[in-house]
C-alpha cells in the first residue's frame, strides 16, 4: 500500500506521520496521480496546527497542494487529463478530502496542469502556489506595470521569489526585503532591482531613498504584524500593501494617519481570490504558463527531503533559513 | 473691516476669534465672496488643533472649507464667475492662505459651485463636503450599485446624511449606525432601510442579520478604532471597509485573519482623493449638481449659531449631539 502523509491531531511537525493507505479510487471528476515530488507551502503548517483561516482539519487528515508526477488513474467525466501525462498541481482544492503529500496524491481534475518538460519534478512542484498567488495580487488585481515600485518583504521565499520574477517581467522595479544579510545574493541572483536587509538597513528610510522620497505604488507581504505601519510610512500616494501571510502573530495595525493622508489601501489576500472565480484561474494558469514558456518565470528548489523525513521538511520551513521551494521527493514504494 | 474667524494658537474651541481684517483683494485666479452662511467639518476641529493629516497650521491662520454667500470680487483671469453670483464652496483647497469662516471668505475659482434655488445659504454650506466625500468613495471608486449593502457609521453626521441619500439614489441597501436611541428617527427620516443603535445592538451580529448571514459588501466609517474589527467580521467577501476619520483616537487593527479569509480591504480615504484629481473633481462635482437637482440629495442643517459663537458651534460638533449640519450665520459689519 502506498503511503500518505497525516496527522491524526493537530500539533508541530512531530504530529506528521506516514500512513499505509489503500491506493485511492477516484471519485468522479478527480485524478490520481503517482508523486514524484511534493512542494511544501506555509498554509500547510497553518493547517496542521489548526491554525488555518480557510477552514480546520478533520483528523486523521491528509494534507498537501502541491505535487509532480504522473497521472495513474481518472475519474468518471475526466477529460482534460489522461493517465501517463506528467502533471503537477494547483492549489485549488480542499486539503482532507484532497492532499498530495505521499506516494500517490488525489486532486480534482481542474487542479492538473502539465508543466514545460525543461523543469525538473521538484522544480514542478514550485510553480503554482508562487506564481498564482502573486498572479492573483499583483497581476490581476494591481495590474502593477513599468516603473511601479513594489516592495517584497520576505522576498527569499518561493512566493517572494516569483514576485521579483513577475514584476520584472512587467518592468515594475522590485524592492526585495529579507531579515538578514546571509540571504542577500541569492536575492540578487533573482533579478531583484534593490534588496533590504532589514536587520541592517531602516525599512522605511531605504524604500523612501530608492523611491526618491515618493515611496512604492504597492507592497507584498506576508509577514503582517507591526512592520506594517513602517510599511505605510514609505507607500506611496494611494498606494496599496497586500497582507498574504502573517508570519509575525504580533497583532498588526492599520496606521490611520498614513490611511487619511495617502488613500492607503491595506488589503488582505489570498490565492483563494483567484482560485473561486473560475475564469480569473483559468487566466493565471494560461499566465503563468506562458511566462514560464518564455524562461521569465524560473521556480527554486531550496532543498529536498526523502518521504521519511517529511517532519523535518516541516521544521526546516519553520526554521526560515530556505531560499525557494522546500521539496519532498518519493519513491515507489 | 469684516470679521474673519482665526486662531493665533492651536487648541480647543476657544482658541478660535473674531479678527477685523482688511477686506481681501482676490489675487490672479481667487474669488472674494460675502458670506451668508458657513458650514463646519470635522477637518476643522482637527486643523484647529494641530491634528488635521493633511497639513499644519501656520499662524495666525484662518480656516474654514465650506461657506455659502455672493460673489463680492473677482481676480485677474477668473472667468467662470462673476460679482454677484450666489455661490457656495467646494472644500478644494488650504487652509490658511484660503478660509471661508468670516463675513468675507477667499477661495480659489476652481472651488466655487452654484447651487439650486431651493436650498437656503445654510442648507448650501452642507453639499460639498458631505457629498463630494462620500461621491469619491462610493460612487467613483467603490462604484456601488443595485443591491449592495452599505454600512454607515455615525451616520447622524452630514457626511452619514449624504452617504444614505446617495446609496440609496444608485439602488443600494443602507444599514446606518448610531450610539444612541435618540437619533434613530432622525436617521430613519433621511432614508436608511435599517438602523442599528450600537450602545444596545450587537454591530457586527445585526449586519450579519440583515445580510442573511453574507456581510456587508462596503462600510463607511469615520470611527476607526477598535470598532474595525467588528466591522470586518461583519463584511462581505472580498468586501471594503472605508475609513475616512478617527473620531475614536485608540488604534484601528487590520484584522488579519479576516482579512486573508475574505480579502478584506481597508482603505483609507479622504477629500482629497477627488480634490487632486481635476478629472474626477470635476465628474463629481456635476453628478451631486445632477442628485441636487433632481431632489435626490438633500443637506439637512442641524443647527445654526451667530457668528460671535463660533467657538460654541465647534463645541456642538465636538459634543456629538447633532444631526446634520451644523452652520454659522453672519450678518454684514
Amino acid at each position: 500500500m502506498p503511503k500518505v502523509v497525516r496527522f491524526h491531531r493537530t500539533g508541530d511537525a512531530s504530529v506528521l506521520q506516514l500512513d499505509d493507505l489503500p491506493r485511492p479510487e477516484p471519485g468522479p471528476g478527480d485524478v490520481v496521480i503517482d508523486v514524484a515530488a511534493f512542494g511544501l507551502n506555509r498554509a500547510e503548517i497553518m493547517f496542521r496546527e489548526g491554525n488555518y483561516p480557510q477552514y480546520a482539519p478533520e483528523l486523521p487528515s491528509t494534507i498537501g497542494y502541491e505535487a509532480a508526477g504522473v497521472v495513474a488513474a481518472v475519474g468518471k467525466d475526466v477529460a482534460s487529463v489522461a493517465v501517463g501525462d506528467k502533471v503537477s498541481t494547483v492549489p485549488s482544492f480542499k486539503m482532507g478530502p484532497y492532499w498530495t503529500y505521499g506516494e500517490v496524491a488525489l486532486v480534482p481534475e481542474h487542479a492538473v496542469a502539465a508543466y514545460p518538460d525543461r523543469l525538473t519534478p521538484a522544480e514542478a512542484t514550485a510553480i503554482w502556489m508562487p506564481y498564482m498567488t502573486v498572479y492573483g495580487a499583483l497581476i490581476h488585481q494591481a495590474k502593477v506595470s513599468s516603473g511601479d515600485h513594489v516592495v517584497i518583504t520576505a522576498a527569499s521565499s518561493s512566493v517572494g521569489v516569483a514576485a521579483i520574477q513577475m514584476v520584472n517581467a512587467v518592468g515594475g522595479i522590485t524592492i526585495a526585503t529579507t531579515r538578514g544579510a546571509n540571504k542577500r545574493d541569492f536575492i540578487r541572483a533573482q533579478g531583484a532591482d534593490h534588496v533590504i536587509v532589514t536587520d541592517d538597513e531602516n525599512l522605511a528610510d531605504r524604500i523612501l531613498e530608492i523611491t526618491s522620497g515618493k515611496g512604492a505604488e504597492y507592497v507584498f507581504d506576508p509577514v503582517a504584524g507591526p512592520q506594517v505601519a513602517e510599511l505605510a510610512r514609505a507607500i506611496a500616494y494611494q498606494g496599496t500593501v497586500f497582507v498574504y501571510g502573517r508570519l509575525d502573530p504580533k497583532p498588526t495595525p492599520f496606521p490611520v494617519n498614513y490611511g487619511l493622508s495617502k488613500g492607503l489601501t491595506l488589503k488582505g489576500y489570498s490565492l483563494f481570490e483567484v482560485i473561486n472565480f473560475p475564469d480569473i484561474y483559468k487566466r493565471g494558469i494560461a499566465y503563468v504558463t506562458e511566462g514560464l514558456a518564455r524562461g521569465d518565470f524560473n521556480p527554486v528548489v531550496d532543498c529536498t527531503f526523502p518521504l521519511e523525513q517529511v517532519a523535518d521538511a516541516h521544521r526546516h520551513m519553520e526554521s526560515n533559513t530556505q531560499t525557494g521551494k522546500i521539496v519532498v521527493v518519493t519513491s515507489p514504494s
